[in-house]
């Protein structure tokens, strides 16, 4: 079996994992394995299944509610070396989601990048220290095994400062609260497609669209990141599928001024009962609401829609004009009503869908004669993390750093 | 002298008047007399001029911190009486920040009225109490007086439900959570002013920017509002004076959870230390940062110039198109330098400024070949609401509303 790469994205109870075949050149790896530890904390869960999606392994702990990352991890790995045969794993790129201002790019996991993105997990408290923990962990367990930190920030480091300064007093800004922007791996694979898929818009100004359960849109200026609705959070921007998205200040405040609800309730409230749930009151899955004939329902869809468009037209100001759209991730991918609804908000652009194209899921969805081109193009975020990390080992074996 | 109509808008601490003289058609009034009672609650002052800015009179109670507001209006209206010569007083018109759901044009201050305007104070607790104050006042001093209240919420009631909706869970928006949108009257004046100016222009897609300490911009079609930057409150949308605009929710909630600020004191940051002041940490007005050499300066303007672009460009989505954009209020209509920045950010869209025309201040700024035409249209608030007063007042005695 060739040298392998396993990527990891850890949460607070999950740990997703991926294992990447590579295939000669370095860029064309392709996922083997998918699975998941599940449950920890609780009752963990550990699942794995091949490309075809045959289950490969499933194991559960019932009683393992005390059972350590460290102890999973283990597991994980000596799952992943026994299932390779041999030791060809060669090494684990991790989804981490702040890089803050430290790296523009993936960076090869040493003592100093790991104590630099600890410093970073206030600014992410319910992700980033769950983003670090499997680094130490794997670190005492395989010291020799290469680790690459890959960040959902990095590809935005790009934007011009007006566009990640906050309308604070500058304090703020010196101490880290500026617009960082998230989805980065995701938009970065987008731009890396495009330039194959279509190499003269690529060059050109793109928004890209990630709507997935989380959402967000990127002013791609020739594969730079110029702008992004999501901000100093992941919480702000296009309305997603439990989160609020962009919101009057002063109506968070209300809640908590007139509603009497701490900081900590309004949190949950943004990030888990709002967005297409809030509004529907049904659900925050996309394909509930549009199997469903409520008029709250179809509420929620038509302000997604109408937020959508508005957001995408703030970031064609960013760009200065607008040449195509491409969209990804889930409601991208999977709902070409979405996809519909959003074109012909942005008709006014020069945007003429090809309903025959939309409604097939075919690359190319505009019309031919569309001044502004739409296109569908399925992201793969563990894709993007596994080239990071073999071009990040290269790069540190010729004692260079990698490009970003 | 002729009949006439005073004008209050009354805040906090301040009463500010104008005297209109009707001359002729209830249309055509004009402001005689300008004046205010500051320093209400500490030291009273009241001041009056005429319409060349002589002053007409000037009175100060050094020790009249406890003076009520009852008593200063007794003042007000006793001079103007006395002013007048004769009791040619026909109306009060007063300003509202708040008509809520419940109006949709001016409305004739009754009992009934003015109960109903009560129980939306807490939507704007810092503005709507002491905008009734005055009303209960005059009710007691002059029974007979007839007064109409004028709202800054009403103009937007055209405004479809999709961009009146909140991401929150539904049950805020039956309690009202909802984007109602400010500086309503003096978009309306816009609007009145452009059917006269360009009535082609005014006919189609327009967006009226009102820039001055606060700032919102109104997307009008055919002079109705159909969509607007302020929402529940006027800490929404663009950056200002010393307020945020539109900021990340979670950087709110960043400010309490790690910084340890109270809501309030958010309130107060976001309010009255952020925005233009708080970004340069010179000065919220613009005529301090256009004569600063600061990077600092050049920073707080970039932005608000770029956040402005953005804006506008997520209202043109909302028109489906943009015919036109209007500068008016302080920043609008008297700094050439922020509309050639504007429209220079703006020039995607089809729109090329008149440099000179721009410098000299003249109504018409884009260039004769500009697709998007840009306009410079003074406002005037007060006007409207002399106008609304006569118009309710004239609707009340035919026993109709008076249109909005």
């Amino acid at each position: 079996m060739p040298d392998a790469v396993l990527t990891l994205n850890a949460g607070s109870s999950s740990l997703k994992f991926a294992l990447h075949e590579i295939a000669g050149a370095a860029e064309a790896s392709r996922a083997v394995v998918r699975g998941a530890i599940e449950g920890i904390g609780t009752a963990p869960h550990f699942l794995a299944h091949d490309a075809a999606g045959a289950m490969l392994e499933e194991r559960r702990w019932p009683d393992g509610a005390a059972l350590p990352h460290e102890a999973l991890l283990d597991t994980l790995l000596a799952w992943v070396e026994a299932h390779l045969c041999t030791e060809r794993l060669v090494a684990v790129g991790h989804r981490v989601v702040h890089g803050g201002d430290l790296h523009a790019g993936p960076a090869l996991v040493t003592p100093v990048v790991l104590a630099g993105l600890e410093t970073l997990s206030p600014l992410a408290p319910l992700h980033q220290p769950h983003n670090l923990a499997p680094m130490r962990a794997i670190a005492a367990l395989r010291p020799g095994l290469p680790q690459v930190a890959c960040f959902d920030t990095a590809f935005h480091r790009t934007m011009p400062a007006v566009a990640a300064r906050l309308p604070l007093p500058r304090r703020f800004a010196e101490e880290g609260v500026r617009r960082y922007g998230f989805h980065g791996l995701s938009y970065e694979y987008i731009a890396e497609r495009l330039r194959e898929a279509a190499p003269d818009l690529a060059a050109g100004r793109v928004v890209a669209a990630h709507l997935g359960n989380g959402a967000s849109l990127c002013a791609l200026r020739d594969g730079r990141s110029l702008d992004t609705t999501m901000g100093f959070t992941a919480l702000d921007g296009l309305m997603m599928g439990t989160r609020s998205g962009s919101l009057d200040p002063g109506a968070v405040l209300h809640l908590q001024q007139r509603h009497g609800l701490s900081a900590a309730q309004v949190e949950h409230l943004l990030y888990h009962e709002s967005g297409l749930r809030g509004v529907s009151g049904l659900s925050g899955d996309m394909r509930d609401l549009l199997a469903s004939d409520t008029a709250a329902a179809r509420e929620a869809v038509e302000l997604f829609v109408f937020r959508l468009a508005r957001e995408a037209s703030a970031l064609a100001a960013s760009l200065g004009g607008l040449d195509g759209i491409v969209f990804t991730a889930g409601i991208g991918e999977h709902a070409p009503a979405i996809r519909a609804a959003a074109c012909e908000r942005l008709a006014w652009l020069g945007l003429v869908l090809d309903p025959a194209a939309n409604a097939r899921g075919e690359m190319v969805i505009s019309a031919p004669s569309s001044r502004v081109r739409a296109l569908v193009i399925p992201t793969n975020e563990e894709a993007m993390i596994a080239r990071h990390t073999l071009r990040t080992l290269a790069a540190s074996r010729q004692g260079e750093p990698a490009s970003a």
